[in-house]
């Protein structure tokens, strides 16, 4: 396949590119055009459909993944695709990996993963609130496994808040065994639900932008309230269990300055906000030296707060 | 009636003062007493009964008003009454407002000037949902009508959060006349139910102190959910209109420092905070001049974080 | 009229339209032009005299309003107005309104808003030194009556600071309503004078920029040492009434960090703040639904500090 | 002479001390005596006139210096002087610095450095104004001269204010000789008159504390006030010369947060800031270093915000 | 053994206590008696030896432990012992876990897991430079498994500082495992050297207070400079290995206003100062628990900056 | 000489320039050519030889000064040179001053100054390690003379460290005539090694750019090591002395926040911090002065965060 990153000028292309976004437009002249948004993972490039009416352009919208035909020229000092022919795929035609940020985990094993370690909560109040998520409520799993954890930052592929939970989880179950105060059932039931509200928080691919309860609500205000909610459905779970439950949701931010409306009062509380914070940072940093093209110091970076060094040793 | 501010060594005492805390102990010796503290809405008083047995002594715990017949006595520099005779009274003997804080204002008034205001809503969904609260709700009615709207600061007595609840409606109905852009129904709605979940978040008097979920929760988060519940129930309740009316209460506080997990995105919260914190800061005030007893400087206050002043003119 | 935010590639424009900037220059082949900004009320266009010496061409200089005739052209990339014709205009015959950003309200209807405000004032002290500012000091009200109350941000119009104190003023009156503690006279007062001082840190329109000495000292110094001169010419004037005022002035934006050398000390001081903050905000939001082109999420708003929204409900 | 410090139970008294204050009072037996507190450079102590009818004791009042005849005893755990005679002292009885902290720099001699400073000032308009304050404005001098730098930190004496004046204004005489960009007569000048608000923000000694117009204005305003009026009073003033001296008291301490409404904008705003901080500081760990009581660590200082240290070598 | 805790008034006692201070003195009658305090893992106690040169009294100073024969009195409202008999003891006699606190898990088995790790290094350069100091260096070996970790906070006992290396190190471990970008052998050597400079921060038990070159320098820079001295004994040491492994000590705090000079500019460095602050807040967090006296809300904490809870589940 | 800042497309340039920077390249058409920056202290310009191997292009490469025959073209909008003949140029051949930023004072007559002031240390220990490094050590001599101060601020030029350096010590020694608390020996050598650590933390000119260990580890503690170092290596240097003269260099940013990791406790210390910050500042307006084009307001400046004006007097 020809990536969009590696595309010039006077380039012929056939190949299957997903289609971002479709406008009908008028020229100038008062003819009818398409004005189009190709992507795949490397990036996107305009297109023009000049004969929209012509016999090879199919019907097609985003975010259909269309084969195309095409010229490419340059405009304006940008790329853009003159298309010839547009052809709407079926399912198995392509692989969607191709098109958009996915985990380079198995989504499967990862969801295996995390529902094994449901298994293993004892308390039954706890634990039939995870399967009222995790195994009987089938929307939410499938939102669940496909979102990403964030709009850029950290995680931000699908699968990614699947990816993200079960590394924050396991990493907090390390913690249940080095201190052993921590009460094991609660810490991993707010582990594993610590992010649920990002199921609503964000809209999924191709999109992947805060929907508007994400930016009224948020979602540690939405998740607590998502765990509220059912909680409320389980008979006899007991009301300081699901307070206790829902203030490790609402403090795992750690601090109000970062949007959470409560400091960590629990000590599992205080644990979810130190494993969130690490695999956040220990991602990031990943996702960083993953993506650098030339060694030593990257200049500086935002999150980080100050110039970063890919180590040698 | 003898104020418990007013009591000297060597007095004696033949009045009815709130029982506010009640402990049995034994003496060196082996013998069971009561440790009693007195209160009345001036301060105060530890108080003994050493012969809980004897015939003047009625069973009685907090919070019952009792008829205490005693001596003042003082031990290790405090004033401490030696009870000799204590009844208990009913609930005709004695005027609540002289033993607990009592908002200065007559209550059926004001919560009668409320449901004038609600009166006036005209988007049915909103009118709607303040009736379940306001009308149908008798619990929380009857919660919401007693409740304080702070432990220490501001509006801190019985009535109190109905009295600031009010102010600040009032406050917003009057932006609504000098700010034409902004939507009255939202931001009266707003107004109306920004604190309701204070009635969870602070116990009712005479403990008036914070309840477990209000410390886990906190009343922001509460009050938000509470209008989800409600507003779930409301058939055809517009989506959008919830978020933006949780958003206004989720967002009154202001800042993230302050506890609100979101800042104010639209004019009805930015106007909602204002008007939270006008009527604060203006209270507070009022308490604090109807408090000094010398004019001029009043030294260091800490929530204006200034020397403060009574103003002369 | 036609206005420069419509103007086209190929225009030919006769109107009337202010010169805010004219340059005499050489082109390459040492011929004297003209280089001209034009400007009204919904923007500015670079124009160019090529033919300062033919006879269409009167002597202008900004901020004159002058009749041009011309061709708008486009040169690398944005219009410039070839000025073929340029006739200097007389008061009568525009619209000063077009040309510069001005209060909706009547300039005349509020001020006499505000002279009945001052009416009411009981202290003669206050009165007084109210009157001296805006009966007696002709030059005074002329300033004040046609300042801004800001280069960029809320209120930034011919009349802002009128329209901009009126508000204040009469948020303070409703305060004095609701809030008995405080001296009514002592409130209005400060809030007629808050922003005196913007009378001399900003220079009218149309350059509306900050002066030396009000970037040297800045508004509020200078509001409260005008205050100071002024009590001082009035016999019998209280010194802690001046005082008690110029403090009032001094402290009105609320905090050191924001200017204001000392933090607000008196009832009236913290009022004061409250109603300026709440006014420029509640102007802020409402400038910037007036200026929305499309509906919903607006974006990242400095001001607010967050993403803003224009309500639906 | 026998300092109060050193004062124990049993001692007998009969030295000259100041009254810092006094009272009438009337015991329960309703008798009346006095209650008094006495004075000196080391600190005070209670002391009571049980028989004022009584031959030996004067009329007197604070803060006149008195010969004491009395005995100390202690009550309640404190030290109390029963006067059995006071005599009020004239002028030439005692020497003040006994009794008032004092700078121990010569006065006259500091005084006449700053006037020589000031002979030195070559612009007119410059020199005219310091000379209205140092040498025309009689009044003026001797507040100056009399008063402290401060209530409780660095320079809190009789005669700091013009030491602490002289030091900041030697200092910059030696920025000038480093930095020749400075402007010489304007930075002298500036220094000269920095703290002269503060004139009129601290009371003179005994009593040494905030005036009410100190703490509604604060010392920065004022002495921008009294350098304003002075100079309208000085014919060809330049405007633009004004405004420079002016910001460069209004921006003395540096930062908004420290209190100054405008941050320094120009290099002498700078040098002054510089100045004015270096000898606070330096001054300040002498005045520490002068009353350490044993070597080593000094524990954590509130101003420095560290542990300090009596350095040795 | 009666812990000085438990002592009340009349006790006599006849054990062995710690003696922490001791002072010779002399009454007002001008008699010689010690003044002493002792200490056991519980508390401390004023203590006086009225008669030092009675047949019962052994010399002992600070820190000897003593076999004490004494009674308990009542002084001034405190406790004290009168010390009628006092033996010192050889080492054998006691267990100094009961004078001090001294960590719960066994130094030798840490210490061997420690040496354990530094085994697994595979770089020569940093396991040679684990061995100078924890294999070849007696005196740093002896210094670094007494040391505690704090003077107040987590960890402030002897061993602490091995327990919490050994905790930080093996939690690095598991991010070693978790996120493969990680260079194994620096962040496990940095782990393990994070706090050496703690061996001359503080001085040992039963002092455990900071000492002159702690207070001037710091054990981050000491460390820091600790290992450069190490580095430069080893032929060959990579100089960029060398300036890594310093700047993750150097950074270790993770900002710049917790003490740390630099940011973390590393993977590893970041990974350094997220183990640390994990296991300084889940240890902060245990002792917390392991010390309460009453379950529920425990008050506001100082170090988690808000309430906390002891969780029930 | 032709300055590159006066370059005008069409020019021919026969003149002297530094090679900042070559790169070999390939055109499109497969020829090879070189890719230049040629700079002078004026600025630097693009520059290109197409024909590497013709007769006239000498071997050359970064930083060497080529003599250099071409004409200047416009590429893109910025200018570009034609390079002809290119010569590489001997020693003599040029002033380096023309090419790089030199410090505007002598450096012999500046460094005889500083040994000057080493020759009047009495402390034979503080003496003797000033000579270790400033006499004895020719390399650590050479570096620290020609160093810069900085990257971009201020004394961002060759010699700027020498001339730091001295001033500030200069500073100390004024503040040790007015404030005879200060020990001259102590304060006077921590000034004059307070930027020692600058030698290695930034490479020298032409690319005056962080090294590694710069970036890693910091002047400060790199220069408190260096100073380690040396004192080690002389017998009997007192202790304590060591670690208050590397306090003073850990400390000398005077907070935390600016990379200091401890704040000062010494009273040289906070003088040095005095000193350090006043010469910045002066020497940052004095080059801001130096380079203004017009007079008045010169914008924000971000150093001094706010506006600044060129004093007019």
């Amino acid at each position: 396949m020809k990536f969009i990153k590696d595309l010039k000028n006077g380039d012929r292309i056939a190949d299957i590119y997903m289609c971002k976004h479709k406008l009908s437009a008028t020229t100038k002249n008062g003819k009818e055009y398409y004005s189009v948004i190709l992507q795949d993972k490397t990036g996107t490039v305009d297109a023009k459909v000049w004969e929209p009416g012509s016999g090879g352009i199919d019907e097609f919208d985003a975010p259909d993944c269309i084969d195309v035909f095409g010229e490419v020229t340059s405009f304006n000092g940008a790329l853009q695709v003159n298309i010839k022919r547009a052809r709407k795929c079926g399912e198995g035609e392509y692989d969607l990996s191709n098109y958009l940020p996915v985990s380079s985990r198995d989504n499967d094993v990862m969801f295996k993963e995390l529902l094994g370690i449901i298994d293993t909560i004892e308390n039954p109040y706890l634990k039939k609130l995870l399967q009222e998520f995790f195994v009987n409520d089938k929307d939410f799993v499938e939102l669940f496994r496909k979102s990403s954890a964030a709009k850029t930052v950290h995680h931000g592929f699908i699968g990614g808040l699947l990816e993200h939970t079960l590394s924050v989880t396991k990493l907090c179950e390390y913690y249940c065994r080095s201190y052993p105060m921590l009460k094991r059932d609660l810490l991993l039931t707010a582990a594993i639900c610590h992010d649920i509200g990002k199921t609503r928080e964000l809209s999924l691919f191709p999109i992947n932008d805060y929907t508007d309860e994400g930016q009224f609500l948020g979602h540690i205000v939405m998740g607590s309230e998502m765990i509220g909610e059912k909680a409320r459905k389980i008979e006899g779970f007991p009301e300081l269990l699901k307070q206790e439950l829902q203030h490790c949701i609402l403090s795992h931010h750690g601090e109000l300055e970062y949007g959470s409306p409560k400091k960590p009062s629990l000590m599992e509380a205080v644990a979810l906000n130190l494993a969130d914070n690490t695999d956040a940072k220990m991602e990031t940093f990943t996702e960083l030296l993953q993506n650098i093209t030339a060694p030593g110091w990257q200049g500086y970076n935002k999150f980080f707060e100050t110039n970063v060094f890919d180590t040698r040793l």
